[in-house]
């Protein structure tokens, strides 16, 4: 496996019949290596309805319905990893992203803090959890419209933050275009930007730096 | 006067000599209305060297340099309005467009209270000067880059909030693009957005907002 | 209450029975603050049979069909508030937005002036009007398209000018982005603009500029 | 001639020399179609060091400084044509582009009437002047910034109006853009735009316009 | 009637039964005026279903299914103007757009010489059909995708040409952005442009161009 | 030398004597390699003063000004290739676009056809020169502002269509944008596009294309 | 037939009775010049229910599903011509504009080698492949999201490469604009670009390409 | 000191006085903090003459000429921290940025081992080099114009990568926002990207991924 993680299936423009065969495929391709840290099968952006068809096809495929994500999970791949990360969102309709980087972590074995609704235009409520800001090792932080909490995040931390706009909004915030661009312009320190509602994408790279602390740890 | 306050020049793209002239034109026919409100004269957007030039012309002329303002200011034109401006600016880099709010804001005869440097990337600063907050009777928050500074201050606050965008940044700030976008998206409750680099213009709307309260005290 | 209006909801992506459910939550919350300014609970961007799911759960429930708002109303929220606001817009197909900025200014207590059909195009109807901009103590101007009123409506009012953009229109007009641009590059003072057909955004700073000027009022 | 009117020389990024040298051979290529309707030569975009150094070569060249256009007049070519251009503009910055307009109309031998700086925000002083628009045959309207001057000129005029937009202003004016956005969503009858600061454009158009008028006469 | 052309109906937005009803204010308001030019009633952007329901309510109401306009034709209205208008388009999409044009024209009672699929790809057939371009006293151009036509033909006619871009196309055409803009930049002479898509406006310049000769031809 | 033909020099943002010393260093690597195709040593946008201090250093560089590129040349570089490339420009202003690119491809030993000044405004000029079109085995198509010749070029010829937008233009081309989108949504079929102003990358393709049609030749 | 390849029919906007109309008119032109080169007639961007009608009309008519084509062939139509293009897709989402490209190459009568999921996110894939490159005479590289394989494949290759951005992706992909704009800025020699999906038009291009080569080859 | 880090001086827009004000008040507070961490005062952005008439000032001060950075050292603060950062560069133009992030990782502590020069389209030096990939424990990687070589660079390592968008190009690059969208949308795993230009900020980001690196290890 390349780059240590599992290979996951992108759902969209695929059938669930599609979806089931290749989850099937990559489980037992795994199977060869047993005990092996990328040995779960996900599939992201799967609606509820393709989820009800792939698990008439594999009965113990698991749905996790705000994250639209489905996945194959089998013993022993769940042992936890090093490191915290946290994971922060500004607004109820930021939820379906940060579940998306949530349970992409979970399944790689991270534990995952999370936070939600500390959008900026309501500071007290982020800074009345502050903890969650410095027991973290990584941090995910997960905003639409203005996208302007990684700023402020990144200023209270002391640990690298991983920026996820959204494409939450209407009118100027041109499906995700102004967080985006809000994001890579902070003046904070230690901010890493992904695609607008990657949430995978983040939890990808958040593993990505604990499995380098951990390697670290080893030299 | 259409407005109640004083027509102002805007500089860019007239000679010394032309600007000279105009600001003599309406200061004598302010002079025929006189103790009148709007009764300075000023133009925007004046270089330090184009100041020269006027100053040779119109011995009277005051220059305000961070600001870029030169005004002509008679007697009694300065008397206090009823009403606070709490003024804020994110970096060091916004203060042209901030003090041009400031001093646009005073040579219309108002209060100004500044609180420089509060930027979202350091927000312990913005939250130890709280009081420049709920003090004020109308907020001007200028900012450039990320430009997030005005949703934190109007989710604090409880008065209109007047939001500048300027064109600090580089790279992905396109020109002010990103701040002005951020500001228009913002999930705070009371904003208002002017142009970017708009300073005088956004002391201009906070003016109209202390008039209206003046006019309803009297109701 | 953080700002002292009601919080509001945004319907988009919530389920009849969630809305149902947050509303009753806050009208609960808001009995304990009897008499209080910001007792009404609302909820905007309801389509019509979303609000008829929300009846069969809360028979008060009130529906705003143009403005698309649902509402809980109570005793004593509405006693008028000091100040008019003039409601200006430019074209039919603008009234969505104009009539969601008109309810929920009336359901914070504020008296409310209607102008609708007044576009630059036909300037006369606008001038045969002219009294609905000088009896107002602020004014909101919803246009699409071109978004020119609020330059001339600025221009002959003597009061703050809240400036909402529609995304009526086609072609060259990119879904109001056309119209926010001409607000914000307007030469009339005393504008601020909101987002894109943000027609709660501008009641509500709408409602900031008349609470200041009350504020102000008892100094 | 192709199109009946002088083949224009567009000035930017040719020497003096060049510019004098292709007016001369134009001019001798005129000569040889004695009284003919396009008889003018001229170049825009000039400014005004390249004249002088023109000048030196061929004295008999005229300059238009607002216009910057350098010109070789010559008996006959400039007998008045039928109809009358009203041609206005919204504020002074736009004069460049309008002299433009006017100079090269005027060149072609039609009547110009002009009126400067009746931009929307003092709508008054439009309207006391609106027999320009009653009286001119075809109207040119040139505006920067929010560029809503021809909407409001459309609508109170029965000819066809050329909008110009500029590129004055700052910010979110994007260099004229938003002008040329605004002109192109109007929502009045009868408006053709050109190209940003395209005086020239404008007056060829309406040149066109008028043509066809005279040549219907002749039917 | 302000500009001396029917008051027509935007279509989109509105239902079935407002469209007949105002159709019917219309047609009964113009009655009062027997025998003027603009007594026709028109809807634009009017889809079959739409019509199908509006005839229930308005027997006499036509539709023209191509350019998706409904009519309320009355008695003399029709009386040919004097004039020809060339009218073009490229491809075979644009056909809706170039009939929107064309029966808006007729309704106003001038005469229409179609040309269609005279696309630049193909440059032959546009050559082989120039009389159409020198017939025509104004000429309206309607394109899609690159946009090239109305450059081309200015540079072949000798009157004004008004360019309609298409949001035909796909990819990098951005909904009829690219058209535009190679409209706006033609360095061919005589050619003002209008909204994408719309026909309607580019018929009702075209009609006040041959006005303006009418009135013209009469001084 | 991977692609066969010289590595060329990038001139801007390197100084004459970086330029003279990489130049240097590739003809002597080249001269390893006798007789080869690709041994010209090119620099690219180099302006007159770099040329005036590079031949300081090397005397043997040759300057093609308005193509801007500077050259070493050696014997034998220059046998004809097989195959014809004809080479368009619209206007005088897309020149030295145009010139890069016939240099380029001449320093790389293939025949070029040069026909400037053939816009679409004027398609007459085109037209009777159409034996260009014909007898070129591949063509290069230069053009700014709206872009339209590479449509009407590719329509009329039966070979491959390189098409160059140049930055030439102003207001609505934004910087060779409007040029560019023309291209890439041409209805004519067998255009490839390049970068705006990439002269030089239109003539490595056409030789690519060349070189492919003689390899193909010898199997 | 001018260009020497069938006229093919845009599918979108046409009822499955035009299209089908259209084919057999097509059909019987061809059926005129026996044994031609072009003789195949070809839709593109069929639905499959589109094409199911279409059959009922024309039984002969073959559909290819993954590249939505519908073909009538007819005998010796595909006597393979002189050349071979390789064709690359970077992901499982680009096949249809891919597939598009592979089947209208075919159709034309030139052999196809396919390389699908060679994305530049696993380099090692394209690289134990790179035959693929080194046999083809041009190349069709097609991707979408970040757009990058054509330049790696040019750089690896030595012929002329054609690059086909498409759609796929989400947020910052902006509908494949970023393919796009990567593939313009490549630092690869040899790359011409088309319109986003345009796999029909690459097909087209390639075949010039060889064509010219094969014309050359009987000089 | 907030992040861990040095404060770090923006120079632009500040006079070599103020920056070299700035940096004596910086290191003398830094003095009471011996031996810590952040110890060195740094600006960027800093050309070659300021520097000179900063080292007036401050005789210490050193200058970065590529890396444009001027810094004060002082003992101790450079032992090394745990971690390499490889830091690659896909172009020569690319190579001010790639050292702003080579010399701001070095100031903070950190080993860094640079790869120039290794850009997709020669994509075999980049394979030749393969162990700085895999030798790093967090890659910083520099690429202007199509961007693409972040993409490949993860899919071949294993450790988090930064992606640094320059500048670097013309015409379709616009300034930097091709790469910046190609980064943004890479296909591959365990990439956060940063602002145009950023090299500073991707140093920051680095240093914090391998701080988190170094305290996880103590735990
Ligand atoms: N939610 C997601 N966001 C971004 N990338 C994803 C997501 N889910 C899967 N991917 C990527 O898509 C690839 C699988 O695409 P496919 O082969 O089409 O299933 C994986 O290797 C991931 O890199
Ligand atoms: N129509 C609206 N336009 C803009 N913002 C709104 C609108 N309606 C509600 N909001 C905001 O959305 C917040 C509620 O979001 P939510 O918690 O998702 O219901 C409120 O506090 C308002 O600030
Ligand atoms: N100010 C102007 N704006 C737009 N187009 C112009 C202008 N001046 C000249 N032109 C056009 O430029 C052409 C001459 O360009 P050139 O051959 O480069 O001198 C003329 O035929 C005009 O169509
Ligand atoms: N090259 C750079 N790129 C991005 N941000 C920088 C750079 N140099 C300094 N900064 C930031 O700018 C801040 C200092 O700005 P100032 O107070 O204006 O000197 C520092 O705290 C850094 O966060
Ligand atoms: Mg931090
Ligand atoms: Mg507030
Ligand atoms: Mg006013
Ligand atoms: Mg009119
Ligand atoms: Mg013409
Ligand atoms: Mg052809
Ligand atoms: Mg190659
Ligand atoms: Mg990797």
């Amino acid at each position: 496996l390349r780059t240590g993680f599992p290979e996951v299936i992108w759902g969209p423009g695929k059938t669930p019949e599609q979806i089931a065969q290749i989850m099937q495929a990559m489980r037992d391709r795994n199977a060869s290596f047993p005990g092996n840290w990328g040995a779960v099968v996900m599939a992201t952006r799967i609606e509820a309805e393709v989820y009800d068809r792939i698990r008439e096809i594999i009965p113990q495929a698991i749905y996790y319905s705000t994250a639209k994500i489905c996945a194959l999970e089998n013993d022993g791949f769940m042992k936890p990893r090093p490191g915290t990360i946290g994971l922060l969102s500004a607004g109820t309709a930021d939820l379906p992203v940060a579940e998306e980087a949530a349970i992409t972590a979970e399944l790689c074995g991270f534990r995952v803090q999370r936070l939600w609704d500390v959008g900026v235009a309501g500071i007290h409520r982020l800074l009345s959890n502050v903890q969650v800001l410095t027991q973290a090792d990584v941090l995910i932080v997960v905003a639409g419209m203005e996208g302007a909490l990684p700023s402020v995040v990144a200023g209270l931390a002391d640990c690298p933050v991983i920026a996820v706009p959204t494409s939450v909004g209407y009118g100027a915030s041109f499906n995700g275009m102004s967080a985006l661009l809000t994001m890579l312009n902070s003046c904070a320190i230690g901010i890493g930007v992904v695609n607008i509602d990657n949430g995978f994408g983040a939890a990808m790279l958040a593993g990505q730096i604990l499995r380098t602390a951990a390697k670290i740890d080893k030299e």
